[in-house]
């Protein structure tokens, strides 16, 4: 039986698409971009600069938060986005990417993943129905089904065993899915790394299964943009057309534009507040180091025609001095910078859909980041 | 020759005033608190969160601001208000008190100090004509004389050399100061340690040079409060009723309240932010540290009755969780948190002394910090 469909497609340009997903905790216009709150936070950033860049959207990492301050605290608490006073759409993923990255001594069975946390040492199991129980009780509006993502290079029989036990998992995450709260979604995710067979097959398997909507996982995850893009071209013709879909862990502004390009609606990753804490701002003109001495005595605005007043009133000069001195501040205003730019993107990328005019918003936007930023003085 | 006053004493209560400061970049209410800006940024707060919390005016520190970005550079990009988009009024110290506490290899001379800078180990020379120098390139509204502070207890003998190069430079900063630009102000500062016949002597002496306004110094660098009390109430008798006190390096809320009921218009002091940074919030009830697992579960805000957002609506229990995280969204709340409580505190002491009701407020603030916080649930 097929699961409730909560979006709706506005407009379709060439590959690309622009929608609404009614989620419990409200609309999410798509192509969106979901800022990550790891621990139940954005680094740097308070929930109201958030929404006022333009998210409709945010990511909370399940790993983190079950291990602190665990999942049953926050439900007692009313849910994530109570707790955290954002009170807007939320998806959490599954906790198992994180599991392989962050956690020591992890195993991988069939019935779950077993770990120690990295916070305390203690023994953990996360297995796909208590992902699914730790999704609900974070109170998440749309949930991810655990899968196994594994790292590229890998050998094609490392990448089909992730991909089929994957497929088995997102089974047994849609059973226990099967209480979840009227409104609240699950997600599937489709495998299979770089090996486009391997893809097919997790794609039809995945839509056998059945998800109120799609991820691709597995990319973003070192492989050169060409294979990624590739992958999504594989991909993208077996996923039914009127459900979202979401390319998970992805990427840079240009990522972002190319995928959109063929045909994803849903983007998550840590590069703008994590890139902003380092020193480095997206703009229109590309990629800006503040680190850069040619900044040092510039009274000049990263983009002087943006809407967003941090990047349109803060001079380049005070930037590289907060940056250059290791001031808070400078990694605050820089990932709110990032943010606002993510966002602008995403809703003139979503204009230029409605219009009929990607193409020509295509070639400008990568005509600007090709001239690169201004001239120094 | 007196110089011009830009202060208006617009009411008194028992010992207490309120009044109005005229700078060039606004007026300034009186009692005051400054928040502490040392490299030409808050820690952890948005300059547009400073003010929407209250804030009138900043301090910045010349030491930091004079090795970097350094003054002529912050001169060249408009001054320091320009500079860091603050736009208000902003009181300089002299340099002095951090080369004393941050610099390596100084030493005091009759004509400079000298030292090497914390950040690169250059050789630097600060005298009281370059201290006016740097604070007038920096566009500093109100800039302090240079003086030389001791930390206490300290021998007799050298609290009285201190204070009387202070003096000495105070002359000397004046002089320097003639050809400042009109509006901005020169406050003369007060030594004498916890010596009240030093305290009298520096307080005649410094009047007798004449300054915009006057500041006690070298009070809260480790002597019981009522010491630093009993030097307030030795100093003040002799300073003119018609011009600013600013006591230097204050405080706790406690502290505010003491000084004020002892004719104190004007403070500063790291500690709001600083102990945001470390999970202890100010508020109503006392101070109220966050790091308490009491904490964990509840889902009550720091004081339902306050007016700022964060202190209203952010739970105890995601405090404690951004606390214990280690999440930067923990310390920059819990600053804008203290810096609103302090703002708050200054904008009812105002009130009450406009009514002549300060004894009431006195009584019932008190009261409130005794009790503490609310009982756990």
């Amino acid at each position: 039986m097929s699961l409730p469909n909560h979006f709706e497609l506005l407009a379709t340009d060439a590959g690309a698409r622009t929608g609404r997903l009614t989620t419990p905790h409200g609309v999410v216009r798509t192509p969106a971009f979901m800022p990550v709150g790891t621990a139940g936070a954005m680094k740097g950033m308070h929930w109201r600069d958030l929404r006022d860049a333009g998210t409709d959207i945010a990511l909370g990492n399940t790993y983190h938060l079950m291990l602190r301050p665990t999942a049953e605290r926050i439900a007692a608490l009313g849910g994530l986005q109570k707790f955290t006073g954002w009170n807007g759409p939320m998806l959490t993923d599954s906790g198992g990417f994180q599991v392989m990255s962050l956690s020591d001594l992890r195993k991988v069975g069939e019935h779950a993943v077993t770990f120690r946390s990295h916070i305390d040492g203690a023994k953990v199991e996360l297995s796909p129905e208590r992902s699914i129980e730790v999704q609900r009780l974070l109170g998440s509006d749309i949930a991810m089904q655990m899968d196994e993502c594994v790292r590229l290079p890998a050998e094609t029989a490392d990448i089909e065993r992730a991909m089929q036990l994957s497929l088995r998992w997102g089974e047994r995450s849609r059973r226990a899915f099967e209480a979840a709260p009227a409104g609240t979604m699950l997600f599937g995710i489709v495998q299979g790394g770089d090996v486009p067979e391997l893809r097919h097959l997790s794609a039809r398997g995945t839509v056998a299964t059945g998800f109120h909507g799609y991820a691709i996982g597995g990319l973003a995850v070192g492989e050169p943009q060409a294979v990624m893009l590739a992958m999504i071209e594989e991909v993208a013709p077996h996923l039914p057309a009127d459900r979202p879909r979401y390319l998970m862990g992805v990427g840079t502004p240009d990522d972002l534009l190319e995928s959109i390009r063929r045909g994803m609606d849903m983007f998550d990753c840590v590069l703008p507040t994590r890139n902003g804490r380092h020193g480095v701002a997206f703009t229109r003109h590309g990629q800006v180091n503040l680190r850069n001495a040619r900044h040092a005595d510039d009274p000049r605005p990263l983009d002087e025609a943006s809407d967003w007043p941090s990047t349109r009133d803060t001079s380049r000069a005070y930037l590289h001095h907060l940056v250059k001195s290791g001031e808070a501040l400078g990694a605050m205003l820089l990932s709110e910078i990032n943010i606002a730019y993510y966002q602008r993107l995403m809703g003139d990328i979503r204009d230029a859909i409605s219009k009929g005019a990607l193409g020509e918003f295509y070639e400008t936007t990568r005509a600007d980041w090709e001239r690169g930023d201004i001239p120094p003085r």
